[in-house]
């Protein structure tokens, strides 16, 4: 599952982080803009904490309910991870099952992990439903790149696009590709770009490709969906050594986290359903942050309180269901240019 | 899932029941009825306790086989419950293979979470062959009232019904309304109901009644199976803030549990599949009481072991495979009229 | 699920094993043979338990990936299982996805426990790619014996088959069955045998055949296997009271694991799984004596962690993800002729 996304070298990452530089590296890094930019960075940095921390709050105090299309591996740890932050789960499959929980849900999230073969026509119709409704959804692009039926049904969301997307940075790539979006803006910093899927196709559902050169995709997809979805706002989310989140517009990177979330199935998923979650509370740019927040700050508890894998994944949960709205909040976020 | 059907006021009940009253809650409430009945109720519960015993030393003695046709979300909780219970559990989906298991099962559960287009046929062929086999099975409806496939699928059960329902009040109201047994009893203490599910569906898969608002389509749904089924027994049980459970002419209330039952996703759907299980080696009424005061008591034990809904899980599941028949048995049950 | 195949008499042994009795029985065993093949079978042994230590080593060091197609019930271990053991995992089901990624795959796993209608065609088509390609794969044939569909895509594997078989004793004598091999080798150790499914058909899918009775059938099963895979090498392991793994010509008893591996689902799928995780960087017969030896070291570990079913499986992950490849190499292993 994408899941495996954030193998990458979040281990470096968690390192230095587990080594007490956080916040240093927050502060330094968070001034470290052309003076021009300081105060506005500052600012605007104050005002995201805010309302990171009344996205986080207002889930658990609402219990909003996100409902979720998405695949058999991880579909049991997407709901209990929406239920550990405060939201309430629906799972379901068929076009009229999931349209009409839509109506009733604030968010949805679709995952294209393991696809059967009537999804081909389902997931269409389901994201045409959604756009006619102005209903704001989140998309898990499960190894983009990967199987013929899984690139017509993504190159289909074109038409049809969700308000956030959170993937590797493979998966980011190969989507902007498959969707056109890349033939003009090719740049050095993005060497793994190619309009050829087959070169940023993900190992299997393991990311290729390191968060830095997906920072132009993933810019370039988030003013496409911002221009695109009804509400005019999206945000698009990466997961690696240092998360990336932008609206297109402002560009965020988020450090810490723990390797041993590339060691469970699961991690990358249950992060897109617990962005749906607070999406239906708040805008696509605070969802996209709050979770990747609240994730990180859950890895690196989890991992100090875990033996293995196997006791990661229940302490993972306990620290989603007891981080508190501050400490997500309070976490480090690097603005970039 | 429909486990979400517990949330309601469980944590005031729970917090009662921690509070130390049950014993007193039990004994008071238990002989709080019209003199005329005292003396019946009294014997009628010992004899209910001792068969309650039976069944869960019979369980763990004999590991009956219990096969599950249910959702994608808890489809591995629900036979990690069974097992735990002392069953043994079996998973199919293809009416070749659950009819050809069946043969070999004690009982079925049948759980309509999570639908796929084949099922609209596979699941009426199903409960028609159980039917003809007079083979005993448990339905859980989950979301009854949601989405059109749905609610043919659960008006198909109507002529080949189920031995036991397990649901939330919404369900259950929503059930009863769909199959057309509530129009000339509508009753004021049965203020949500409606000949319309959608005043009575679930908000998403949660309950949006309380158990006492299904007081009566729970009677009128058992005495409804009973009459139809092949061995003229049923039940139906209510989650809730005290559970429910009928055979249409004797109800009991279960008061206790834990409300971080309805924090995990499942402990609705594997408290269905530990109902067919102990439905394989007792009457519907036993079975269902057996397994709601089993799942009770196993949420307290977990809730006071457990540092949030990851670790409750596995404490839940130890709770389970740790509680001796006496213990259930000797659970409090209200005898109400 | 198959994992439950394990439960059969290993009670029994784990009680022998956990008495101190491993080594005494492992050397005494081990040189329990005629005096021609005493160095002989200790040469090999010592080369054996040299690639065994290998292959765990080197999945840990390169993170081969396997993919699965497998039951919805279990899916979730399996992956979590494959990573713990070093691997990366990678799950599909529809034909052009599973053959894509396959591509990238270093083996993969293919089990039949809860079918859906279009496996029918799926599952030969893929095995025939997988075939075609030479691609190693290792099938856990689930219930075999039971459903006119399962028997059907298991018979079609006889011209496409896998690398290696991995199920309980039933299970092998039913493939081997319906696959033609057993007719002029009826032994009278294999009392339970026969040309009729219906007597060898697992009760659900627990094994009513304990591992002595599926010898004769496991060799003939492996011997058939590599002369007919692409690679012309092949094993098939039976789980039960002591393990049995054979490539055909030799054949070795693992004795330990722990009773509790029967009463959480998923102990075989997930065996099954790491068995393709271990094959992507090894031989067949040495990757089915690596996997196995692997989880009878994890289940002893996690039975005296664990207070439960429930906190069985995290203990058990944990145990899968910190065992070294020394301590399962050193695994005691019975070489019979």
């Amino acid at each position: 599952m994408s899941d495996d996304s954030q193998v990458d070298a979040q281990p470096h990452c968690c390192a230095s982080w587990r080594h007490g530089e956080p916040t240093d590296t927050d502060i330094s890094i968070q001034h470290n803009q052309p003076a021009s930019s300081k105060r506005e960075s500052a600012n605007d940095l104050t005002d995201v904490r805010a309302r990171i921390s009344e996205a986080v709050r207002t889930v658990k105090a609402t219990t909003p309910l996100a409902q979720s299309f998405t695949n058999f591996v991880t579909i049991n740890l997407v709901a209990n991870a929406q239920l550990a932050a405060g939201g309430t789960a629906a799972m379901s499959f068929l076009p009229d099952d999931v349209i009409d929980t839509a109506s009733i849900a604030g968010a949805d999230y679709i995952n294209v992990g393991t696809l059967l073969p009537f999804y081909k026509d389902a997931l269409p119709q389901i994201a045409r439903a959604f756009h006619k409704a102005a209903h704001p959804w989140v998309l898990d692009p499960v190894a983009a790149g990967i199987g013929a039926t899984r690139t017509e049904i993504l190159r289909s969301f074109r038409a049809a696009p969700p308000t956030i997307v959170r993937g590797n940075a493979s998966e980011i790539i190969a989507l902007a590709t498959m969707w056109g979006l890349r033939d003009d803006t090719v740049q050095s910093t993005d060497s793994t770009d190619s309009t050829n899927c087959a070169t940023t196709r993900p190992a299997g559902v393991e990311s290729v490709d390191d968060v830095d050169s997906a920072t132009v995709a993933a810019r370039q997809l988030a003013r496409f969906l911002a221009t695109s979805t009804p509400h005019k706002q999206a945000a698009v989310a990466v997961s690696g050594e240092i998360d990336l989140v932008t609206d297109g517009e402002r560009t965020y990177r988020l450090p810490g986290g723990s390797a041993m979330m590339t060691k469970i199935t699961g991690a990358g998923c249950s992060l897109g359903g617990v962005t749906a979650t607070y999406l239906a509370v708040s805008k696509p740019l605070i969802a996209a942050l709050s979770a990747s927040l609240l994730f990180n700050r859950a890895g690196e508890i989890a991992e100090q309180q875990s033996n293995g894998t196997g006791t990661f994944q229940p302490h993972f949960l306990d620290a989603l269901w007891n981080l508190t709205p501050e400490q997500v909040a309070d976490s480090p976020i690097i603005v970039t240019q």
